[in-house]
């Protein structure tokens, strides 16, 4: 099976910057998008020159119509516009949702959706067919950026066994620990997990406190 | 300052009687507590006969009333009931809640309660005045009624940080780690987390699979 093609959707912030430098650093064909192509193009090239390696870059809209995958990294605040702009091109496909439901000033409160959560919503906005898998919650992305090792499992979400999957051979690709969490539904407790690390690593003053689950095998690194 | 007297209300199930336990071990002084009293001295006589350390008991309401601190671990069904019998022997204490909102037979999926969590509901069924912390929502009650050691950290909420820590205290007398983890509505992260743990030991044929967080310094313990 050929590496799928894997277009970053606010691909210009932390999160969406990082996993595209981890994934074209692993060998994957990664496009960088943004609001506005110019936005993207920048991002892209950043990325590029570090990796000295050319990334292509659009519109959300244009990469998600040239991906397999569509990996949605945007604040809780873009998430249904973003979404809504690649409705149509992301029919039918895997979108792996990214979102955290922080509402600020608030950000160490937990304040899911009316929806559950975030992922649910994602869901609600995409046209039916479309495969929605949530993943990345509780990853800092600054120390993502590093390359170095996170201390940091990522929970992966979604109704469909064989899509999780393939969420997950992302994760590793990424140098991450991904694990089978559940439904969809389930992603509730990874959104709210992120706003109890940030109050922990305020109240320890620590950075970027992550999550490990104890008991499984590392059967996926 | 003198050590608090815990009542259980829930004594008898798996999780108050592994507490109770671990708690009459380390020397703090437990009462045990059910729906009737009966259920409570036999709990309490076997709990006592396992320790050679004899355990007071009675109905929840009855111990509630004679302790400092209480302690309610009864299934996500019970919370409301066994709240109220306690209402008014709790007014102005200490109450720690350990409800895990799960919902059979679906208890590997997320479904937090209309209140957005089982500790908020508690806040609300509860009398003006008392003080409400969560913990224990993630802990393999069979696990820790072993007596070894439990690779779980305890989340603990409360909008009070002082009372958060009289409950850290009591985690490291259960040979646990408790962290603050902010205010009581991030309850919902450990309540949701609950069902994905369920799903993750189902998944991966585990047993008692738990969260470990990584950034704090192992100060609880």
């Amino acid at each position: 099976m050929s590496s799928p093609i894997i277009a970053v959707a606010g691909g210009t912030g932390h999160l969406g910057q990082a996993l595209a430098h981890r994934w074209t650093q692993s060998g994957l064909r990664v496009l960088i998008g943004s609001r506005t192509a110019d936005k993207a193009a920048l991002a892209a090239r950043e990325i590029g020159a570090r990796l000295q390696a050319p990334l292509e870059s659009g519109t959300n809209a244009e990469v998600a119509a040239r991906a397999d995958i569509i990996v949605v990294a945007v604040p809780f605040a873009a998430q249904s516009e973003v979404l809504e702009s690649i409705r149509e091109a992301a029919a039918g496909k895997l979108v792996v949702d990214t979102t955290v439901p922080l509402v600020p000033p608030k950000v160490m409160r937990v304040q899911l959706p009316a929806e559950g959560c975030a992922a649910l919503r994602a869901r609600a906005l995409l046209a039916p067919g479309t495969k929605v898998v949530s993943a990345f919650h509780n990853i800092a992305a600054h120390k993502l950026a590093t390359g170095g090792r996170i201390d940091c499992d990522v929970l992966v979400f979604g109704d469909e066994k064989e899509e999780r999957q393939r969420v997950i051979e992302l994760c590793r690709a990424a140098g991450l620990r991904g694990l089978h969490a559940g439904g969809l539904a389930n992603s509730a407790a990874a959104e709210a997990l992120t706003s109890v690390l940030i109050f922990i690593n305020r109240h320890y003053a620590v950075d970027g406190a992550g999550i490990r689950i104890s008991g499984p095998p590392d059967c996926a690194l």
